[in-house]
Order: structure tokens, then C-alpha cells, then sequence
């Protein structure tokens, strides 16, 4: 079972990196583009012993207790099988 | 018109930063983790005058070109409304 955690920075906190991505790329002569975001995602391979619940559970928990940090980011949670 | 690029090391890529992950939230007395692999993310905000189909060709560009290194990693492109 594997769960997919992505990781990103709050709406309302400036993001530097995404700004210097997105300048890179306009100077290299994309356009249309109105932002740019950079965000952290993590594959989760847990045994295939753990129930879907528990899989969801479990990686909810680490998300919020080590791959993010609440006070400037957001994150989301999908499972598969 | 929201671009989402996600990348990820090739499976035959060693992936040191995910292990250190790993081995950290094992640590904390997280069971049930067989493998953790770190990627990025990135959310592109483009122009609403932009078609589905260019901006799905727009961002595969950007991806292939600017955002992933080819030779160690691969990208997947989702684009919405």
C-alpha cells in the first residue's frame, strides 16, 4: 500500500524559490504564466499488511508530525493499493 | 488554469534523503514503513486565456526542460481548471 503526501507552502506565504523558478523559466521565453509554487511530495510504501484506514491514518500523522511544518504549510493525503 | 508537476527520482536511483526520512520516523515509533522517497512539486498558475491542450504541452515542456533532470528522475504532469 502506498500513500502520496504533498506538501506546500500556505496561500499566504511568500515563496522565494517558486518566485526565482518562475522568472528562470519566463527569461528562457515561457509565457502565460502567473505563478509559479514549489512544494515537497513524499511516496510512502507502508506493508501490505496495513488496512487502508490505518495506512490513511498513519501517514496523516506523519505529515502533520514530520514532513510538514503547520505554521507555513498545508499538506494533503491520498492512499492506493 | 492550474498546472501540477510532480517529480520523482527514477525507481533505480538511490534516494539517501528519503532513507534519512526513513530511518528518522522509524525512530519516532512509526511502524509498517517499507520505503520513503522524496520528490517535488511544483503549481503552476497559468494565464485563464491558456487552452487545456497548451497548457498540458506548456507544463510537459517546462517539466522535461527546467524542472526535472532527465537522466535521474521522472515527471508526471496534471493539469485542471
Amino acid at each position: 500500500m502506498r500513500a502520496k503526501v504533498y506538501v506546500t507552502l500556505k496561500p499566504s506565504v511568500l515563496d522565494p524559490q517558486g518566485k526565482a523558478i518562475q522568472h528562470s523559466v519566463e527569461q528562457l521565453g515561457y509565457g502565460g504564466i502567473e505563478d509559479i509554487r514549489q512544494g515537497k511530495y513524499f511516496e510512502i510504501e507502508l506493508d501490505e499488511s496495513v488496512k487502508e484506514e490505518d495506512a490513511r491514518a498513519t501517514a496523516e500523522r506523519m505529515a502533520r508530525e514530520v514532513l510538514s511544518n503547520p505554521v507555513i504549510e498545508d499538506f494533503r493525503v491520498e492512499v492506493e493499493r
